[in-house]
């Protein structure tokens, strides 16, 4: 089958991978028709995050083309979402809420797994870990909702939870990347009456706008503190979503969060030193990671259907599984927030 | 009046200070009865933390000498207990339930404010800071554990209540000074079905067993999370409570924490450095910090006067005001937990 090649940094090919196969009972055959680049994979690209060679991407939506035999609950032909992680659904963690720290699952897209930016994928444990998507003849609009739940949604609402957002709260956002405008969208969506987003690019306020976000600010660093502490009686904000992970956008983030409240914390870590002061002496916790994804998806895929929230809107940037070079370049450019790949 | 004074690290001596008056109607002068020595003010001791001259202590209980025009729920003649810090009851951060964060807040014992190890002390805000102990005749030991409520058993409480701990849960202490030790009792009370005690101190282990450890892991370091793990399946606790303050008691809280649970972490902290590929990568939570004692104390003193509780069993050392650097030294030297300071 067709694939992107991971080879080393900023260099990723389109070649030929061995077509999966069924290994264990409760593996899934899925044939992929929209994957997409994560920020995630960026940190690949660039060369700033370790990556096996060979396949990449973690995020897709599909037909099911085969399954094992004790794989009862997703069938031959049904439209699925993947979690960007495969669970068993039945471990202590898995029981406990958390997916994505399930002590048998793992990733797609690396250590040997077959990757989402693929024509096809074994999924592990397919009961558990797809989400079949009921109806057809969804709207391709509904169809790139549909994939934004893969990861980007599910981790944008992860900060949210995280953060204990709810109604009435005010909320701040460090970061316009797609995981940022996928949280102001939760933020939104959890009852949020005042959302802050910091973004200086034109595109990305628009966009963190149209997901509810009530207030712009293009302000960073000390600066950007100084400005929300001012936007909120001198005391900041009642929940801080960090989604960069940089030393700096969390640093702002603990710095803008007001006293008691909880910075939701889910990009991916680079140079980062949390403000243990500001946890001790200012009752700031922290809280958030991989976001569970295959627990959040069914009530936002239930939302997508009900076309109450469009987080496919992230999607940017489109190509084909041959291309899908650009898209990795549109992103490293800033240029896309977030490319979609057509594979089939 | 006699007041312990701080005159610099390893120089604490009794001597005067000027009899505090009321300033704002608000206030009320409470003579002490009972105080104590804390952790807290051994690392000013050690010359670890900063501290003004002057002044030491903020842990006290007492009577009220004299009010202000606006006390209204406090009056002369009650025996009282505070916080360790006061608050105003009405700001933000208050109604929110963070009232050792309140906007116009601040500690005893420092910063010009009287401290509670002397024999008076002004206490602002009267009446949102100071809880009345109802009742007359109590014994020297519902005393203590009145005393203990002011500070380290809201302290451990925080602890437990900052990492979620409830019935039936598997939970971790590091630490087996009196925060540690509070932590247990804290985890205890909450529902706990299992208590893992970090210690090595045989007196220590005593009051961990009698406040409701189930476990003693005599281990530190990297030793200490193989044994709890192998306890635990591979997982780790379902609750880790960080009360020490050091670099390795936060690396090990974190280590020994199952993933997709929350580390409580109340220790003053001294070069700690957070894992933030375990918050990341594994979900583990951190909240905790300066506990909002004031908050607390209503519900621990029901308990305390109902004999549930005997947080004051943490003071295995004794002494009066004049004496009062014995109970330094011997916290200082390890050769007690807490000290306890006869005032009156």
């Amino acid at each position: 089958m067709k694939a992107a090649l991971f080879n080393g940094p900023n260099n990723i090919t389109v070649g030929e991978r061995p077509d999966p196969a069924i290994r264990q009972p409760t593996d899934a055959i899925v044939r992929v028709t929209l994957a997409c680049v994560c920020g995630s994979d960026l940190w690949y690209y660039r060369g700033l995050s370790p990556h096996d060679l060979g396949a990449i991407g973690h995020e897709f939506v599909g037909v099911v083309a085969e399954v094992g035999d004790d794989v009862h609950d997703v069938h031959v032909g049904d439209l699925v979402v993947t979690p960007f992680t495969y669970s068993d659904g039945t471990c202590v963690l898995c029981r406990a809420g958390w997916p994505s720290n399930c002590v048998n699952g793992g990733g797609y897209g690396n250590h040997g797994m077959d990757g989402g930016q693929g024509e096809a994928v074994r999924v592990p444990f397919a009961d558990a870990t797809l989400v079949k998507v009921p109806g057809s003849g969804h709207s391709d609009a509904m169809l790139r909702s549909i994939l934004a739940l893969s990861d980007v949604a599910c981790t944008g609402h992860h900060a949210a939870v995280s953060a204990g957002v709810g109604p009435g709260m005010t909320v701040a956002v460090v970061g316009d990347g797609a995981v940022g405008l996928s949280a102001v969208l939760a933020a939104r969506r959890l009852g949020a009456a005042r959302i802050i987003a910091l973004s200086r690019n034109p595109a990305r306020q628009a966009v963190a706008r149209e997901f509810g976000a009530t207030d712009i600010v293009a302000e960073r660093g000390e600066a950007a503190t100084e400005v929300i502490k001012q936007m909120t009686g001198g005391l900041g904000v009642e929940a801080s979503l960090e989604c960069v992970g940089t030393g700096e956008s969390m640093a702002t983030a603990f710095a803008i969060a007001r006293s008691g409240s909880v910075v939701g914390a889910v990009g991916a870590p680079h140079d980062v030193v949390v403000p243990i002061d500001t946890v001790i002496f200012r009752n700031v916790g922290l809280r958030g990671g991989v976001a569970p994804a295959r627990k959040y998806i069914p009530d936002l895929l239930a939302d997508v259907l009900a076309s109450r929230i469009n987080p496919g809107r992230v999607f940017d940037f489109e190509t084909d599984l041959d291309h899908i070079v650009d898209g990795y370049e549109a992103m490293d450019d800033r240029r896309a927030i977030k490319s979609l790949v057509r594979v089939a």
